[in-house]
């Protein structure tokens, strides 16, 4: 008889996630009710943002509670439904978050699987980080061809996506990642122009380098010292997206701004921070232009599956450690 | 027989500016070419940016060159006259800025002033330093009516005009500035709602309790710990235009960015450096709406003359020590 493994938040993280923190725990699995439908996870979606859950700072949604199942994106398979709009097999985007075998919801986001299109590039360019991608890039990013576009984290899930969407776009493209192999994959995969291991190399040398005409766009990551070498190289009236911090995320005390913050004014450069959740409502036009790039392969992506629910605190510490290429995910269950 | 007294820059400075890294010299009045005009410089500006010029960090113009006279802008009467479109007696901002009792220059812009408009009101609201407050505050700041805006340096040149701006588009506005009698100018006089003094009382208490809905515009002069505790108290897509960081132009060493960098991330705020310059082709909107105001009393301004050009490195210092009210001017020979 099945059961349901939930994730549970137990304490919250100080500095890096200790054994502990979270605890997997089994109940029976839920019923659906009136208008209701019973969901099977198959992938469970990492990301960094799910450290900021875990801690109670200041933060753009609700941090998880302490006793509560851990929030996190998952894909799964509606396995009985009492809503019309929803028939057992169809694949969808729960709209209820949690590290979880089970869950049982009244809405989710219907999936339109095709063989150009499988389940995990939902979880990839065409699901929430392909549309942070999108949206951080040329919302507030605005490329211009000719212009020269860096982005952190490049091989990261959401900076494999934003580069090439750059390309696609004109630009001069150079990535930063932290290790050789990385670096080959964004270059001669991705096609980005250059990619800089920022482990081994001088970052700001080697921006100066692959960025002889200054830098116009910044899609941030990371923040710390690549923030700081990027704002020393800014153009005037530079945009930077500021979509992640991951450098920061684990630290235990303040951390301290750029140091040379002062180039956002000497510059008049800008800097605005996002959240995907913003842009939801302009779904449909990201789809209109993803969708293409990906059934194409103009735009690819690339997922880092490791199996197992009751592995998915170990395989989050790989996003902080640099253990992952492309989009991390976790394989629950089988695919139908 | 007139001399021409100049001031020179002879070292960058190295923190505060001392004796010796400007030198005052003199030498012929300069006599205009054809086309050229003669202009004896009644008042000139001192600003932070001044500050900046004199060093050669990465900025937004050329720094000065040691030996060449020290920028600054000047408002002065046309002496001589070739160029047609000006007669002697005409009050005008040269184009060549200088630390100097005369210029020649071929180009400058005409001021119309009336018993309303005194040559001063162009040295501070309808000049340059109204430009910035009003550009700044309502092309960045974007201030809707209701929401609490936030100006630092709020006796200063700009601050004290961007607040009153603020107050006309309806806002709650709280100004931080560094004595009582300051901010008993900014509140009685100017009408601001509440100003902190922010060298006696706990900046982040004090606008925990003067901005209870949170802060969604925050006009930036002077970085440092006042824009980390803004940015603990920013709400979602706060606007924050950033006109100057006065409290770190004089540091000898690198300065950390905010501490709370992080919350332009977490509140998708927006930060956005510029300068006057780049609204130049937009002089005619502001002279619309602020020439009313000024005129009317609704915008009030107020000037912090010092006398004698002689005395302008010295003077420049009182903006760093907070020891001036409003704009801070040389007067370097009478009104005619």
């Amino acid at each position: 008889m099945p059961v349901n493994r939930q994730w549970k938040l137990m304490h919250r993280p100080v500095g890096d996630i200790r054994q502990g923190d979270l605890q997997l725990v089994e109940s029976a699995v839920p019923v659906p009710g009136p208008g209701q439908m019973l969901v099977r996870n198959i992938y469970l979606s990492l990301d960094p943002t799910n450290r900021i859950w875990m801690s109670d700072m200041d933060q753009y949604m609700p941090p998880v509670e302490i006793g509560d199942v851990m929030r996190g994106g998952t894909i799964g398979v509606v396995e009985k439904s009492n809503n019309p709009a929803f028939q057992p097999g169809d694949i969808v985007q729960p709209l209820d978050l949690g590290w979880q075998d089970y869950v049982v919801t009244s809405m989710a986001q219907k999936l339109m699987v095709t063989p150009d299109l499988p389940i995990l590039a939902y979880m990839s360019a065409l699901g929430m980080t392909g549309m942070t991608a999108y949206f951080g890039l040329l919302d507030i990013g605005k490329p211009k061809p000719g212009e020269t576009v860096v982005v952190s984290a490049a091989a990261g899930a959401v900076g494999s996506i934003a580069g090439q969407i750059a390309k696609l776009k004109g630009c001069r493209v150079v990535g930063l990642a932290g290790s050789d192999e990385k670096c080959r994959w964004v270059v001669e995969d991705l096609g980005f122009d250059a990619c800089i291991n920022y482990r081994t190399e001088n970052v700001l040398e080697a921006l100066k380098r692959e960025c002889p005409k200054g830098i116009d766009v910044y899609f941030e990551n990371v923040g710390g010292e690549i923030l700081d070498a990027v704002l020393t190289l800014i153009n005037l009236e530079a945009r930077i997206p500021l979509c992640g911090l991951i450098s920061t995320y684990n630290a235990d005390g303040p951390v301290p701004g750029p140091y040379m913050f002062r180039n956002i004014l000497m510059k008049r450069a800008l800097i605005k921070g996002f959240i995907v959740i913003d842009y939801f409502p302009r779904i449909a036009e990201f789809a209109a232009e993803m969708g293409p790039w990906v059934a194409s392969g103009q735009v690819k992506w690339r997922v880092d599956v490791e199996q197992g629910l009751e592995n998915a605190p170990t395989v989050l510490n790989k996003l902080f450690t640099g253990g992952n290429t492309g989009k991390l995910v976790v394989q629950i269950g089988p695919e139908p």
